[in-house]
């Protein structure tokens, strides 16, 4: 058996980001650049005001005196001219501020009559000015290579003057389910059958993954049926989801085999979850996981996450821990990294309370749906008493 | 000037929930139940097996013992007699358990030869069968109204045997950034101008928070321009961000008035921000942010995030806050709330170490993108010394 960072390092080793495409600023939430962003403008372009009030030369502005007020400029209206000694330039918050000018006199602090002002407060030379570049200079990196961009980020794009970004590609991943025993939901169920549920589940992480998902028609237990299911995708990533008979595995190996599949398949020293399959399929990376829903999931959020990371052009992280204190005592681990269920409470001091559900049975999806994270219980982890310190994986923050 | 608890609450007292939709599982998650989901189907169906092995009658697995083997049952291939003294089925996991058989002998205790399997290991009655119903039973609720489905959601769904769920159709929102200075990415920027970044910040902010967004485009600053843009987009919502002049919210009101707008018009004790327009504009709610790019987007974490999600029928929380500590000292603060823009760095004992930036120039959207999370001042805060615990709302999470 293998540890499960091995076996992450394994896949994340035969993976390569997709290729790059170009797509427009409002469709780019989500995408993982594939280039830094560049300002291709000053922000703000010219000095600017940040306050409404009056434009002024800073010598002019001492309390007591009275300024010829020579005109108005609006943001987007910037005045032509130059400032000139004795003379004011009514503005508003991101007008330009005119050559000649230094001080920007507050609107709360003048009083505008018969074409002047009259200073109430004595102004400082600079204040108030948002001066040019103050948020970014032409050519500077706004937004590095490899990052996934938040709304934030599209915005910044934006100020940047960029209305299409260079991404990677959204990787494409086919998702096929095997089993005998397997009905879609809404379909007539065989007699001893179940209704699929990991390729929805799957489905619907790839996508919160920023992947693009297809769901191939379920492949009976059928190393032909396996095989012909598998091909034709263009994926860069094939996931399969063994039945639950014996052998599932064998058979899904046995199909890919015939279409040329180079595999690794490991026994990985964890729970839920112990055999995973990686190889390669031509083009396409596969990533064979267990029937069992709740380890189905688990090991994708444990090794398909870096790996639709890895593929986006992002570094592959695992997914990331918080501490959490254990409500209840735990026995003893065995030799496999255990992933207990768990719901969280907040506690005052901001390090949660986690209680691990009693029953961690690896077919109760309905207690993985219904809980916040998983406890990592290292390999041979001696008995831990409540309130005991541990890491945990909040599920909801992975997309799943 | 109002605190930003009250201005969420009216908010939040001027909005219903879309109404519902059905829409196919496949394209559920992320959406907001409108009905619980109830179980259909029991699962496991029966009783099944947990592990490979064989189906025996407790009584007769005695280490030792040899049984007649009297057939398989792969999963899917339920076996239809009832098992009789002295007989065994071959199981794999999750097939059918016959009638007559309450026990598993599992395949590592067992050495099968000649049709015949001799039992190594007594079995325990009960022992590695997973009951019909240990998931769930029908008609119990699998997920509850008014949650936002996970991928783990949408895979209880499917074994719930759903292939349509209803929930709310996702909250239409119209995205209008008025000012004359401003030009799209990618445009002729006028002399003067700044290249609109809320709008697509926004934009993607609502797409994050399951929403549609419809982004308008840029009306001049005229009372004219302004009420056609706001019009004829069947919005649920429509955010409007002001240009950066004076009275552009009393031009945003002025031309939503001539079509009827009920306004609340509030400034709001905090920082960065202050004024933010609430209203009604027939079916449409109108919610006005400032148009200062930091402002804007903080603005949409306190007062639209609660509206977009209460459209969407959840409560209409404020943005969750986790506790961290202070890296350097801050000083005593006014009577706004303040929202420090901020960089966390993962401690040890689990507790983030907040980094505000020295510069809060609520012009500064590189450093918003930047930042991890805004630091909560309350209004009239002491200062606070390096070390000290503040809540912070991390942003990401927002899907900002």
């Amino acid at each position: 058996m293998i540890s499960i960072d091995e076996a992450r390092a394994r896949i994340l080793a035969g993976l390569r980001p997709t290729g790059n495409e170009i797509v427009p600023l409002a469709q780019a939430a989500g995408r993982v650049t594939a280039a830094p962003v560049l300002a291709r403008v000053d922000q703000p372009p010219q000095d600017v005001s940040a306050m409404d009030g009056y434009a002024v030369r800073a010598a002019d502005g001492r309390e007591g005196t009275r300024l010829r007020v020579v005109g108005s400029a609006p943001a987007g209206h910037p005045w032509a001219g130059t400032l000139g000694v004795g003379e004011a330039l009514r503005l508003f918050t991101g007008s330009i501020v005119p050559a000649g000018a230094d001080a920007v006199l507050l609107q709360e602090d003048a009083e505008e009559a018969d074409g002047q002002v009259a200073v109430r407060e004595t102004v400082r030379e600079g204040r108030h000015i948002r001066r040019r570049g103050q948020d970014f200079l032409k050519d500077v990196e706004l937004i590095p290579r490899a990052r996934r961009l938040t709304a934030r980020d599209v915005g910044l794009a934006a100020a940047g003057n960029h209305p299409w970004l260079s991404v990677h590609r959204r990787p494409r991943v086919a998702i096929l389910a095997t089993g005998d025993e397997i009905a879609l939901p809404g379909e007539p169920i065989p007699p001893g059958g179940i209704v699929s549920s990991n390729a929805h589940a799957l489905a619907a992480f790839v996508a919160a993954r920023g992947g693009v998902p297809l769901v191939v028609p379920v492949a009976r237990d059928d190393a032909n049926a396996i095989a012909a299911a598998a091909e034709g995708h263009g994926a860069d990533l094939l996931i399969t989801t063994g039945g639950v008979s014996v052998g599932t595995h064998d058979l899904v190996q046995a199909g890919l085999a015939r279409r040329g599949l180079e595999v690794d398949f490991w026994k990985i020293a964890m729970r839920p979850g112990k055999p995973l399959m990686f190889g390669r399929l031509g083009a396409t990376a596969v990533l064979g996981l267990p029937g069992n829903p709740v380890s189905a999931l688990v090991c994708a959020a444990l090794f398909a996450l870096p790996a639709l990371d890895a593929l986006a052009g992002l570094p592959g992280d695992a997914p990331p821990t918080v501490p959490a204190v254990l409500a209840t005592a735990l026995p003893a681990n065995d030799h496999r990294a255990d992933h207990l269920r768990a719901r969280l409470t907040a506690q005052p001091d901001g390090i949660a309370l986690a209680t691990a559900y009693s029953r961690q049975d690896s077919a109760l999806l309905r207690m993985l749906a219904e809980a916040d994270a998983l406890i990592l219980r290292a390999p041979h982890a001696p008995p831990a008493a409540a309130r005991e310190r541990v890491q945990v994986i909040p599920l909801a923050p992975l997309g799943l």
